[in-house]
C-alpha cells in the first residue's frame, strides 16, 4: 500500500514504519552503523517524527514493553486458583507467545538483531529485569511467597528467553512446544534431591 | 596509613583508592550527581589517573570480572567427576562467595548502589549474563548437555544473585548458606512434575 508522497497516513502508521525501517537497516549494516536519520528516511518521515515517537534508536525496538508487561499481569492475576507458581507462569507467557507469534516476521529478525548488538542486548536486558520484577509482584498478589515469587519470576524468565532463541532456531515447533520442553530441562535440572555427600563442604 | 602529598604509592594502590572513593561519593550523593574529577580528588589523584585505570565511571565499581570469571571457570573445571551441573555450579559459587566475603565492606556498599541506580544495574546484567556465558561453557567442557548447561548456567546465576542479596540484608548467615537455601527454593519450585491438567493448553 502506498501513501501519496510516502507521507504515512497517521501516527500510528508512522510509528510502524519506523519500526519496520530500523528492523531492515540493522539488518542490512548492523546496529551501530545506523543512524536515526537513515531510519526516518527509510520509513518515509522527517527525524522529527522519529524523535516524537522514540527516545533513542535503541527504543525503537522496544515498543509494545507496557502492552506485554500488562497481558502478563493480567494473565497471572486471572490464573486458574490452585494453580502452582510455575503454572501461573505458563498462563502468563501462554499469552506473551500469543503476542509473539502473531508478530513473528517481526519478532523473528528483531530477537536476531538483539543477540548479535552488545548495545541492545544491555537494553534488553534490563527490560527482562523490569518484566520478571513485575511478574514477580503479580505472583506475590496470588499469594505466592516472597522468596519464592522472585525466583519463579526470574528463572521462569530466563526459560522463556532459553525457549524464544530455540523457537528461532526451529520454527518448526511452536513457541510454547519449547518453552515446555524448557521446563522441563528446568525439572531435570532442578527435580531431585541431590545426596548431601555430593555437596561441596558448606 | 598516609603517603606525601596524597600521592599513591603504587598503580594498584591508586586504583584501590579511586574505588573506594567512587563508592564512598556513590553512597554519600548519589552516581548521577558524582563527576570523575571528583572521584579522583577524593582518591588524591588527578582525573587522568583515573581515566588510565577505568573507562568510565560505571566500571569502577566492577573490576576484577576476568578475576572472577577466571575463578568461576576453573571451579568448574575442576570439580570432581561425577558430580551433577547444578553442583558443579556450587562448587564454583562457592569460589566466587569466598571473593565477595573477603571484600565484604566493599561488596555490600557496592551491591546496594548497584541495586538502586538503573545505569549500574544495566551494565550489571551485561556482565552477569557474560559471565554466565561462560560459566555455560564451562559446563559444555565438562560434558554437560548444551540446553542444559545454557540452563543452569543462567538459572544458576539468578539463584546466586539472590543468594547475594539475602546475604546483604541477613549477614548472620554466609552467602553460601543462603545459597543453598535459595537452591533449596528452585527444587520447591521445579522439583515436582506437573499434573498434565493443571497446565494451560499447549
Amino acid at each position: 500500500m502506498r501513501y501519496p508522497r510516502g507521507v504515512p497516513r497517521s501516527g500510528a502508521e508512522a510509528r510502524r514504519r519506523l519500526q519496520q525501517a530500523a528492523l531492515e537497516l540493522y539488518q542490512e549494516r548492523g546496529f551501530d552503523q545506523t543512524t536515526t536519520a537513515e531510519i526516518a528516511a527509510r520509513a518515509g518521515v522527517n527525524e522529527r517524527t522519529f524523535f516524537r515517537h522514540f527516545p533513542d534508536k535503541r527504543e525503537v525496538l522496544f515498543d509494545g514493553e507496557a502492552d506485554l508487561r500488562a497481558t502478563l499481569i493480567q494473565a497471572v492475576a486471572e490464573a486458574p486458583d490452585g494453580l502452582r507458581p510455575l503454572d501461573m507462569l505458563l498462563c502468563a507467557f501462554r499469552e506473551a507467545e500469543r503476542i509473539l507469534e502473531r508478530n513473528r516476521p517481526f519478532a523473528e529478525p528483531r530477537l536476531r538483531i538483539i543477540a548479535m548488538t552488545p548495545a541492545l542486548r544491555e537494553r534488553d536486558l534490563a527490560k527482562a529485569a523490569s518484566l520478571s520484577d513485575a511478574v514477580a509482584e503479580a505472583l506475590r498478589q496470588r499469594g505466592v511467597a516472597d522468596r519464592l515469587a522472585g525466583l519463579a519470576a526470574v528463572t521462569g524468565w530466563a526459560a522463556f528467553h532459553q525457549a524464544a532463541q530455540a523457537w528461532i532456531d526451529d520454527p518448526s515447533q511452536s513457541l510454547y512446544a519449547h518453552l515446555l520442553r524448557v521446563f522441563d530441562d528446568l525439572r531435570a535440572l532442578y527435580g531431585s534431591d541431590v545426596p548431601a555427600q555430593a555437596r561441596p563442604e558448606g
